[in-house]
Parts: C-alpha cells; structure tokens; sequence
C-alpha cells in the first residue's frame, strides 16, 4: 500500500469536497421518477444534466443515448496506455417516487445536510454514487499526475432502473460495440454497515405485476347484493393471501424451480458478519422477523426467492364507512428471484397460479413490467480483489462479503457484454431506499469517491485486459 | 274501494306533478354526504330546506332537531278527529358519497331526467321515497275534503342514517314523548321490481369497522429487507381471505350465534315471487351469483348475515411499480346482520377473530362505527294490512311480500317507541342506491306519492289508536 498517492488522493478530495456536493445538490433537485410518466422531461434534464457534467469533468465522450423510454447517458474517457483494460461503470439517474406527504421531514427533491447526512431522493440510490465516480477520476488524475486514467473508463447510466429498466437490455444490444468491456462495476449496492466494509457478490432479480380484478360493472350495494355475489375486492385479499404457505414459503406451483442453492463457503461468509438481528429490525423499521422456514435473515433477504405485497386496492377508502361491493380492486406484487430463477418461467407460474385462484363471476388481468434477472460474481475474480483493494485502503480496514437483496439490470451487462459484473457501493442499509428521508453518510460518500480514485490503478496493475 | 276518492288522488297528483318534482331537484343539488365531514353545512342546508317545505306543505310543526352529529327534521301534522292513530314516518335526507369520476353519466347533484328516470345521489335513497310523503298529504286532503289528514302524522327525517345513524337512538330516547306513535312507516326501502309491488316486513342489520395493520414504521426496500419482515398488505389480505370458510360461511366464531331461521311459511312467501336470476344478475352488475352454500339468493339477501369487504387498502397504487413493504394497510368491513344477532356480540366475536389472525410484528387497531339492530314486522299486524291495500289500490296490482337486504334505524324506533315498524317503498332494485347513476323511476315516484295519499284514510278506517 503506497502511503504518498493516498494522503494526494485524500488532499484533493478535500479541496473539492465542497464543490462536489454543491454539484450533487443541483442534480438531486431534478425529480427524474421514472415511474410517473409527467415526470419524464425531469428524467431527460436529469440525463442532460449529467452528460453535460460528465464532460466538465474530463470525460472527451459524454452523451445522452435515446432509448424507446426513458434517456441514458453514455461517457467515455480513454486510458493513454494502449494496454489498459476497459471498466464499463454502471449506475442509474432515476429515481423512486417520493411525496412529502409521505412522511419525508424535508422536501424530497430539495437537499439538506443535517447531521452529516444528505437528505433526498436518490441521494444514495443512485445519484450519489454515480456521482463519486466523477471526483474519484479527477482524484486518481491528481494523485498519479496522469492526464488519462490508467483504464479505458466507461460510464453507463441509465433512466429507467426505478421502473424496471425496460428498454436496457435492447440498449445494451444495439450499444454492445461502444460498451464493450473487460469488467462492470455496478455503482448501485450497498455495504454492511458504516464499521464493516463490505464487496456485494450478487443481486436478486426481480418480476414484478399488478394484477386487476373485475366483479360488479359498478360499485352495488352490500345490503342489496351482499352475500350472493362475489367480491374482487375478497378475490384480491384471497390471491394474496394464497402466495405463501403456513411455512413463509411461496405457494406458486414451479416458484422454486431450478434455484441454485447456498454453498456451506457462502454461508460460512455470511455468518462471519456481525449480525445484530436486533438492530437490523430497527433498520427495517419492524418489530418482527418474519420469511422462510429453515432460512436465517441474511439467507432470506439476499439469497432466498420472495413474493411481497408492494400494493393493494379497491373499493372505498376514504373516511368515514360506504356499504359497497366494489367493483374492482388490484394487487401490486414482486418477486425477488435468486440464481437459476428464469423469469419468463416465474411470469407463466404467477399466471397459471392466479387463473387457478380467480373465482367463477371475476374477471382477471394481469400486467408484468419488464424483468431483472439475478446475478453472482465469481468469488474468486482478479477484478473483484482490486476492489476489495481499493475499498481496503480508502475504509482502512478488511473488507467482507455481502450479497444484494435488491435487483438491478447488472445480469443484462453481464450477458450481453460477456463480461464479469463488480459491485461496488457505499450505502449502508439505514439509507432507506425507496422510502421517505433517503439520505447517504457524507463520509461513506467521500470514501467511495477515495475507493474509485484507488481502483482504477489497482485494476490497470493487477489485471491485463481480454486480449 | 271508493273510485271516486281514487281518480280525485290522481287528479290531484297530475296537476302538481311537474312543481314536486321541481321541488325534489331542488333538495337533491344539495349534497347532503353525511360520511364525509367536509360535507356537514350541506347536510344542515339540507334539513333546513326541508323543515321549510313541510312548513310550506301545511305542517304546523316543522323543525330542525339538533344531534351530537348531523341534524333531524321533525314536523308533525294533528288529526282533526281525536280518535285517529298516530304514525311516524321515518326516513333520512344525507346521502352516500358520489363525485362523477366513480363512473356518473352526468353530475351526481345536478338531477336530470332521462327516459321518465330522475337521476341523481339521493334520488331513490332516500329523499325521493321521504318526498312522495309531501305531495301525498296534500292529496289525501284534496280528495277527502279535509284540511287535517286522517292519522296524527308525524315525520322523522334523520341526518346520518348512510353514516351509521350514530346519534339516533339517543335522538328517539330524549325525544320519545314527541316521537311517540302506534306505529312507524319506514319509507326507505324498495319494492320487487317495477312490475311486481310489493311491502317488505324486515330489514337486516349492520356493524361495521375499519381493521388498520401496522408494520414496517415507514415504508422500507423490498430487496432490501423482502423475504424477511412480515408485510401488513399481505396480513390485511390474509385476514379478508379468512373471513369466510369454503363454503362461503363467515368463518368468525361465534358469529352465527342465535340467529333467528326462516320459517317454511316464509320460504313460500319468498318462492311466490318471480325470481329470474340472470335478471337479478344484471341488476347486481355481476356474472355470477356466490354465497352461503345451502342457501338461495333471495335468502343470502335477504335472511343470511353476510361479512363484505367494502374497501381495502394499503402500499403503492399510483401508476407503474414500486418495489415497497407497505407500512400501513386497512381493511372496511361491513357485516349484515339478521333477526336475533347483537351488534355488541358481533363486534366482541370480530376483535377476538382479528386480534387471532394478526401475525407478530404487526400492530392493529379496528374501529367500529354505530350498529343498526336487523328487525322484523309480524305478517299479521293490521297496519301491514294498510299498506298492503293503499299500494294494491295505487298500482291497482295484488300485492305480495319481501325482506330487505340493507340496514336502517327502524329497530331503534321499534324498541324505543314501542311501535311495530311497517316499510313502504317505491324505489326498485334497478335503482342503483350507493351506486354511480342512482335513479328513481317517475312513474313509481308517483304511485308512492299515491300510496302515501291513501294510506292514512285506510289507517284511520281500520285501526284504532293505542288507548
């Protein structure tokens, strides 16, 4: 470990620190929820935003790339060396959808620093942690007096990953030339805590449905109708609670085919973490654990296939009572899929699951949204080492493994491209992803900035690239 | 049966036809929606507008009665023969809920008359069938000469019955003395169908409550902790889905203690009528009939307890997905409830199921709103026979027998009053009553106002008053 270009490192962080999180502050009040179609020239300014960024940076590429939904941004800065492996970095500049009625303290598209922490939507998933990358570089530059990182550096960050990244993979296909690389990393995880540094090795996948039920042509009457004809609003309640058995297990015949199970090596690092149960369900905002028989938390949360309500409704539920039958109700629905989950089989299985279920006088349709497949890199990978490396020197501490619960189109990168998909990321699970008063720990933020600003000399001098 | 007095009525009734119904247009624009409180100065205008009509009418006494909720009309019209009975005619003049978008043609308190239909919220339920009363008074005067009508007429037109009719008992109980009657009309009910008049001698109860499910404190991940924290979406479908047994049996214990069973007088009575199913389907707007196996339709309406789902829900509903654990879901229920049910037994038996069904880690609270007791009317009163020949007289048709599916007040008068309870009413399934399009049907508006015109002579001629 060389002492000199690590303090340099650390030294221009510093200096620019201000004027870095000023930039992140801008692009967080760009709302660009992928999810809501009026927010779709919030997502466009987002990726023009960035492009433009990118290009301030250093970066001589940095482009908006049109897809059939929402914009991606493309940037690419060469390496002088004509040896150097190319890293394709991915990350996502949407973002969940968020309302301060939601409970938020603060504006959610408006950030604020209370305590050391950022406050917004997307601050850790994911626009910090794209955002590190573009400090990380100048500071890599700075520390080696290089005018080109010593690898061919590619970013890909895309706008629809909050909603399913439905045109992703056929971007990645038409692009597969200009993305070529010999390794991803994915900017989009997170690590165990703020004490215990960790590398995530795979993803879940995810399917995702909302399933719509029809009954009555209109809300009637529960006096006049009630008990004689059948309720969707029941129909949806019964279908939900028919995904599970009494073991926790999903009850969708063909749900578990072909899953590839724990190694005893992989349960041997996930029981090396400090695992405070306790503690994870005040981070989990419950006050009970609950899944899978015969599955230990971390088993369930990163390695274990689920089925959750995301929403339910129908019928009248403003205040005060209204006697109805109503005449429609809906269930949103997601799986999270592990290795050897394929979900194209998982979308058929929920349907000849729910066609069973649907009882005689309710119509049914059901809507999927476009898939992510799981993925797990290989424990044992030269590229994965340079960045438990690079993480080592910035946390100054050993670095672990982990797995994601959470999904990504990292599995798409890893097919199409054909090369081997990294996670690295700095969040840590108190975050709160997808929920109100997101926010990232400005320190972990400048130790992912240090991380990127280590790792692309690790890779150059560790690892030559695909001939 | 006197002819004369009979085309004199409907004489009588043509002339001011077109000045009643500009009159009902009126009370209807003003949206008197009990449930929500942001309605509460509309229900008031509502009473005033019609404690200042049955003024006009000729009531001596008209006037607002103050609640602990939304305010009664009370007005009362002496017999000038001191013999004559008295009755007390009981209706409501709030409404259910309506806005356009729940699937109105045309806006819900802005009546219009289409194909000889009024339609508008409150049209049918109930202040069409409260208003025939007005108009039928003052035809009974016409015809018979008189300038008091034949009975001590007495109105009670409550303010909170489509809420609950939470503040109505103590109503009757402080005011007893003025209340007191030989017998109460129910003029808020239906009849077979336009074809078949017939008097309902029953109603059924209702309880009702709202079961809110509390997990996760916000919402959180579900990649991040899916799988391994108990959801409330799914814990308010899996207590709906065990609501009711295979055979569509509500399946809370206790909750079918002490009912009263149909006698086989009482089934002939129902098979007498001429039930057409797929008829009856389309009046329900559904496709299929499904209930209390064991049971036929008209028995589950009418003669069963039912436990419905009138709304649920919880977690994301907005477009597109998001990948949450919900922290919060609800479910409203309402129960019908039949002859020899306790509303007090029925909400004890439901709190002791919940608090059974609710996994750990969820929280739940269950509020429920103000019960109506179920009641029924003897075959064999004398002033069933009343109503039996005034409605024979004004659809010159036989006359036959009914229940009612929904729930009203009137036990509360019946054990208060000490009165049997008596139900006329015009309104027919068709009507759509809680629905989008609610409707009265003019032609049979107009037998109501009939009906009403000949009912008090028939009273008086038949019945002598309590000594």
């Amino acid at each position: 470990m060389s002492q000199t270009p690590d303090s340099a490192v650390r030294t221009y962080i510093e200096q620019h620190r201000a004027a870095f999180l000023d930039d992140l502050a801008a692009w967080l009040r760009i709302p660009s929820v992928s999810a809501q179609p009026d927010h779709a020239p919030d997502v466009r300014r987002s990726a023009e935003w960035l492009a433009g960024k990118l290009r301030e940076t250093g970066f001589p590429t940095a482009e908006v790339w049109e897809t059939a939904g929402a914009p991606a941004v493309f940037a690419e800065w060469p390496s002088d060396d004509p040896e150097a492996p190319t890293v394709l970095v991915y990350g996502h500049h949407d973002v969940q959808p968020a309302a301060v009625e939601d409970g938020w303290d603060s504006d959610p598209f408006e950030p604020v620093v209370r305590e050391n922490r950022l406050y917004a939507r997307g601050a850790a998933d994911d626009k910090g942690q794209v955002f590190f990358h573009t400090l990380g570089v100048r500071a890599h530059l700075a520390a080696t007096g290089r005018t080109a990182p010593a690898v061919n550096l590619k970013l890909l960050i895309e706008g629809e990953e909050e909603s399913g990244s439905a045109h992703f993979r056929e971007l990645v296909e038409e692009r597969a030339a200009l993305l070529a690389a010999d390794a991803v990393i994915v900017s989009d995880t997170g690590m165990w805590s703020e004490d215990t540094p960790t590398v995530c090795t795979g993803m879940r996948g995810l399917a995702d449905c909302e399933i719509r039920l029809y009954g009555p042509d209109q809300d009637i009457h529960s006096g006049s109708f009630g008990g004689a004809v059948p309720n969707p609003a029941t129909a949806a309640a019964r279908l939900v609670a028919a995904l599970h058995d009494e073991h926790a297990r999903v009850a969708v015949p063909g749900f578990y085919d072909g899953i590839v199970e724990l190694t005893d090596r992989e349960r041997e690092l996930f029981a090396e973490l400090p695992f405070d149960e306790e503690r994870w369900l005040r981070t989990a905002k419950s006050r009970a654990a609950h899944g899978e028989a015969g599955h230990s938390t971390l088993e369930r949360i990163w390695a274990r296939p689920t089925a959750e309500v995301n929403g339910i409704g129908g019928g009248y539920q403003g205040p005060g009572g209204k006697t109805i039958i109503p005449s429609s109700a809906m269930v949103k629905l997601s799986f999270r899929l592990v290795a050897g989950q394929d979900p194209d089989h998982i979308e058929k299985a929920v349907r000849d699951w729910a066609a069973e279920q649907v009882p005689a006088g309710i119509r049914h349709e059901i809507v999927f949204g476009a898939a992510t497949r799981p993925c797990l890199t290989p424990l044992d990978h030269p590229a994965l080492q340079s960045v438990v490396r690079a993480m080592g020197r910035a946390f100054e501490k050993p670095v672990r493994f982990t797995r994601e619960g959470g999904s990504g189109p990292a599995a798409d990168l890893q097919e199409v491209l054909g090369a081997p998909v990294l996670f690295l990321g700095i969040s840590v699970p108190s975050d709160g992803w997808h929920a109100p008063n997101e926010k990232v720990e400005l320190d972990l933020l400048l130790k992912g900035v240090e991380t990127s600003a280590y790792l692309w000399g690790d890779l150059a001098g560790h690892w030559s690239r695909t001939p």
